[in-house]
């Protein structure tokens, strides 16, 4: 049952806010930082650990995605030749009821099996729109990372030199390379949400899809073993004579009918509206900066705020590629 | 779709029908032989061929399941950790929509993969029920061993020595054994339908356990990606502020709720009654031995039915264990 928890973040409390504390250089889409707990690393250090870990973590689950395809993929081959190996099986057992159920048993395992390899490519298929959140994720490093080289060359410059005509021309690049990456970072928020969304989208159908479709085949195939008259006899006793083998084929043509006829049907999720958010905001109108509970750490955010403002008057649409 | 076939055995036709009337050892629960066909093999070879297949037919099929169930096992453990995967990823994109709206299908995620882990527990119960087919199947084959080579010494003797006295002592032998060896018979037949009943029954209502589960919790997944506002935005404007956090929360709360209340429904399936079978015969009548379109193949049989008629009185009923 779901009682366990409802997060599954095995660490959840301190090190979130302190990871999400620890760098400025956030996408600009996070409602504000959590300013407690810093534990002394360097920016620099936090950039190296857990910006690639960001991308990792997604390579990870992509990998772990593959793994999950192989096993259905897997299950759905074993399926099919469990079937034929049933109907095989009840062929040399001489008993023409058991021979005739098995043989019919085994279609509808076999049909089983095939929806569950239907839904390995329903996986993968979501697995594709993951990679595309990847691959943005790796293009938009390097914007970050070439913005935060420039800034940690002022900073530096700053206090070596404070009246390097060098710094002028630093904050003039500044400014190009937040420019780039504020658009970088829209493409990343655009195509993160877009293809999350799409991915599970595709797996929930997927999912749906395979259950219905042997909720079907396993109803229909409760009925063939209901043909099987699994009365004991006594030695010596013939069994009666099986009769229900035209019983068996309308069975699995009524399974076929179900099938051919099955269609994805989902209920119309909506986007809720404004009324019935917990925050009581129209969800319509356009979010404010983060405030109130979050002012706190409002000191931490400030330096990226002041880059987005530099690039003010950008406004052009950035969507990824559909 | 399954238009493909309405029976999956890959020997159709010809090979069965020699199988079947090659030998007389046949179990008693057979509608009766087929004579047409056979290809020259002794009895002996096709006792050292063909029977020890049917067990280790049985074998394969209980070892098949041993794959299927450890690939559904795995599915169920990758899924789980998938989840983990996704909501940790979720977090770090330091999106508060998208690390909400993750973390919470990764726990609808979570939960599917324990319903795969279920499943594949009760695909698990299932083969233990075919277990006792196969064990059933291995005892009997001495039985059958052991009458038929007293049978065999019998018409040796008969060839070399027709007035020996030792042919009254195996008469009286063969007699025994064909009694024991009736039992033994009634006990796989009896053990053999209930079990494979049984274990299909079980592994359908696993089947639409975990689909009908698995389809409550895809559903309301796809209510939690709704949740995620998934516009594109333009450089350096804001994300509306995440406000459905409350909304994800009574999500799952609903989904925990449809789990806990989940009951299996299965229709009751009923053995048919005579007026539907298809050879218009009352199945509750007593069947008669085989007569009919099978009449040709009663000399066959005839030696079988002997054995059968001189246990004759032997009216203990043989049911397995449950």
């Amino acid at each position: 049952m779901m009682n366990r928890a409802l997060s599954i973040r095995s660490n959840k409390g301190g090190s979130s806010s302190t990871a999400g504390g620890g760098s400025s250089a956030g996408g600009g889409t996070s409602g504000g930082g959590h300013g407690g707990g810093r534990k002394g690393f360097s920016f620099a250090s936090l950039r190296g650990s857990i910006q690639p870990e960001l991308s990792r973590r997604l390579y990870r689950l992509i990998k772990s995605t593959n793994t999950l395809v192989t096993a259905h993929e897997a299950a759905g081959r074993e399926r099919v030749a469990i079937a034929t190996q049933l109907s095989e099986w009840g062929e040399q057992t001489r008993d023409e009821a058991v021979s005739d159920v098995s043989d019919k048993v085994g279609v509808i395992l076999s049909e089983i099996g095939e929806q569950e390899d239907s839904y390995a490519h329903g996986l993968d298929e979501a697995r594709e729109r993951l990679k595309a959140i990847r691959n943005t994720e790796r293009s938009v490093q390097p914007s970050r990372d070439g913005r935060d080289r420039i800034a940690d060359e002022i900073q530096r410059l700053k206090l070596r030199e404070p009246q390097s005509p060098r710094l002028v021309v630093l904050e003039q690049e500044l400014v190009r390379a937040e420019a780039e990456n504020l658009v970088a970072e829209a493409q990343l928020t655009n195509i993160t949400r877009k293809k999350l969304k799409e991915a599970y989208e595709v797996e929930f159908a997927a999912t749906i899809e395979r259950a219905e479709k042997q909720v079907l085949l396993a109803k229909h195939g409760r009925r063939l073993l209901a043909l099987l008259d699994d009365e004991p006899v006594t030695p010596g006793d013939a069994r009666r004579t099986y009769t229900h083998a035209a019983q068996g084929r309308q069975i699995l043509n009524d399974a076929e009918d179900d099938l051919k006829s099955w269609v994805l049907q989902l209920d119309e999720t909506t986007v809720p509206t404004g009324a019935e958010d917990d925050s009581g905001e129209l969800s319509t109108a356009t979010a404010a900066a983060p405030s109130g509970p979050h002012s706190h750490s409002h000191s931490h955010a400030d330096d990226s705020r002041r880059r987005e403002k530099s690039a003010e008057g950008s406004t052009a649409a950035v969507s990824g590629p559909s």
